[in-house]
């Protein structure tokens, strides 16, 4: 395992760079939306959502809320889960149409980033590829600024209410890839707690364990002294590396996940513990707004788009799927095993915010297997599967699994240590059964 | 003392809302400001200064960094410290008259406040008395965004870099005011720990005392649950109350502080210290800016607008001064003391954070005595005068005293129990001396 982050001195850089769009949070909030929208100069607007969350006493909130403070409204509710780039050509057609001047979306990660997506296209005319990431679009800046934005997440899950990222699967490539530029990042965010009541648990787990890697990947991010310096300082990355920006928010996140996850699985009921990991989702978000993720997710849009016959309890459905919090996990103790040599202190510092009981007297070669067991602990807690294994895959996976992985080098550049493919196929094989 | 915040549950806040604006922090990054101007669309800026720092290096480069941008730049340095309403109209009138198309300000937070106020009528023109705020001023809402403006502090002190208020002296009453709007927060903060090298002790001292109370008085406020819901939610105060976010922010700067306050007062060659301290000061900003202080800047107030004789050492002139992050602090111990029976136990956690020797099994009575007891400490060990006596102050001066922190209604309205004159003179006694 080799650093190869080492530039000479001054190549590195030397600041880091926050955003956060408004955010409010409380129970009910969701009700503010026609207000806010209104107060954003909003006259004609397109409410995004899916077909299932559409069927919801959330989305008849937001829809009435906006009717009740004069606004016109535009409902596309055909939101793609798991976007492709098919689905959000068809929801920028939508968009381009129907002339909205300000965009609300209702739902999960999908809904977000569709609506982010369309009010990129609709704002800013352009051919599909040219905004997304190279290497494989074109990754043209963002011209200006776009259509102001009101996300209001159903999920504890994605934190994209918060983040300037939209996610799709490019379907002639079979690739994960997406769109990354701070003017995506929705105007504001409205994270009411109420969303979530009627979640089942399974969704619940996924999404609050996507959010616990969100947190502990952009703690031990390679650190962002540890990235070469832009060209030009207003060029610095969203994925700029861990920062005492991100690393608060991230603590945080991990001690709420470590005292009120399982709770917020095992019972619908226990509001706190519910409003609390969602509270942990939106802190987790700006945390990797800010930082960016690596390894394991990278790791797990190879996971999510191999898969070959999972499908999972409390989906709707029945085609193949792994979650994607599911598939950002099941690598997760692999991969911080790996991680943890290029800085065991952070490594078990996490391990005892999320509630892991790390003596003082441990030594740094150690902890890997602290933080990676208490990992398993939690996914036995919350009865994630055994691994990768536990969705279908074996080790003889693991090669193809790592090719799948090794375009991600967004993600991977903003890994603590050099990855290669040898490096993936190793922690796929590790990720194959945890007990 | 009376809880006067008792309304009917339902009229109560569920909510709170959080706005941060960018922010660039790190060693050297005061250099970014030419192509963070250039990148906000600006061509025309406004460079606020103070007379004393226009003659320092600070300035020198943020002015090289426009220029070599460029940019065209116009020059205002007279910005007085402790601004009054006559230096705001004076600055209102040189922007007004350079037809800027942004504003950066170099300088601590009268500098940042004023190029606030000047971009506001500039921008926006009024009577100048309409956007003060109620009742001195009319309160009007502003009426749509300003222009950029990169705010770039050079005291780790006041936050304003990250907050929406501007603050000034009505001469004509003698009495401390200002404006509060979202608006008026800075575009783009740009934090420079090396801004600071050159301060004196004193003068950190100040400042970091200021930063200090922003955090034990954001922590310490009114709960946002306490405060009745805004008629609208866009009108949601910025003065909402201690929230989840502030909490964050808060305790954050309070361990920074507890552990390098001292230590960068000491020694200005501890970039360590000074670092953290000015770390601190941006959280601390962000928190108050979302959160509101209440009982020890209201005092504050009074105490800086009554001083007679008082000039401390480190600070340039002789006349009468009690800066302002002094006359903060000086009130906090008394204030905190009264405060603490409101929730001994987040007053006792604040001590714990500060580093105080909290016994787990502590009396809740004894939570005011133990956070005031370790202020003194702190005060002591960075040679503040020993209470509202060691500025010339004494008992004889509480009621008139008293007299002028009561119409800080918008900030003692946000403490976490009734404030009366009574209980002000009571606290002023109580801060006269301390050891």
């Amino acid at each position: 395992m080799a650093c190869h982050h080492d530039l000479a001195g001054d190549s590195y850089d030397t600041a880091f760079t926050v955003d956060a769009s408004r955010v409010t949070f409380g129970r009910g909030c969701l009700r503010e939306v026609g207000d806010r929208a209104a107060a954003l100069g909003v006259t004609r607007v397109a409410l995004f959502s899916d077909p299932v969350v559409a069927q919801l006493e959330v989305f008849a909130t937001a829809l009435g809320a906006l009717r009740a403070a004069g606004l016109d409204v535009v409902p596309y509710t055909d939101v793609h889960v798991e976007p492709t780039d098919q689905s959000f050509r068809q929801a920028i057609d939508f968009a381009t149409g129907t002339k909205a001047d300000g965009y609300v979306s209702v739902g999960g990660g999908s809904v977000i980033d569709t609506a982010k997506a369309a009010n990129l296209y609709a704002t800013h005319p352009a051919g599909f590829l040219d905004y997304v990431n190279a290497p494989i679009g074109a990754g043209v800046a963002v011209p200006g600024p776009l259509r102001p934005h009101i996300a209001c997440p159903t999920t504890s899950g994605t934190g994209s209410e918060v983040t300037g990222i939209a996610i799709f699967d490019l379907l002639e490539m079979h690739a994960k890839t997406g769109i990354a530029a701070p003017a995506l990042r929705p105007t504001e965010a409205l994270v009411d707690p109420d969303s979530t009541d009627t979640l089942p648990g399974p969704v619940v787990a996924c999404s609050g364990l996507d959010v616990l890697s969100h947190a502990l990947e952009s703690y031990t991010a390679r650190p962002y002294r540890r990235r070469a310096a832009p060209p030009r300082p207003t060029q610095r990355p969203m994925s700029q590396g861990a920062n005492p920006w991100s690393d608060l928010g991230s603590r945080e996140a991990l001690r709420l996940l470590g005292k009120y996850l399982t709770r917020a699985v095992a019972d619908a009921s226990d509001r706190e513990a519910r409003e609390r990991v969602m509270w942990a989702a939106t802190l987790a978000g700006i945390a990797f707004g800010n930082a960016g993720v690596h390894l394991p997710h990278a790791m797990s849009y190879a996971v999510a788009g191999q898969v070959r016959r999972y499908h999972p309890d409390g989906y709707p459905g029945t085609e193949p799927l792994v979650p994607h919090g599911m598939a950002v996990i099941l690598n997760a103790p692999a991969a911080f095993s790996v991680t943890a040599a290029s800085d065991p202190v952070r490594h078990l510092e996490a391990a005892r915010i999320l509630g892991a009981d790390v003596l003082d007297a441990v030594a740094a070669d150690d902890a890997g297997d602290i933080l990676s067991d208490h990992l398993v602990d939690i996914m036995r807690a919350v009865t994630m599967p055994n691994g990768l294994s536990g969705v279908g895959y074996s080790s003889a996976d693991a090669a193809t699994l790592a090719d799948g992985a090794l375009p991600q080098q967004r993600l991977l550049s903003n890994a603590p240590l050099q990855v290669d493919h040898t490096l993936l196929t190793d922690t796929f094989r590790h990720a194959m059964r945890y007990w």
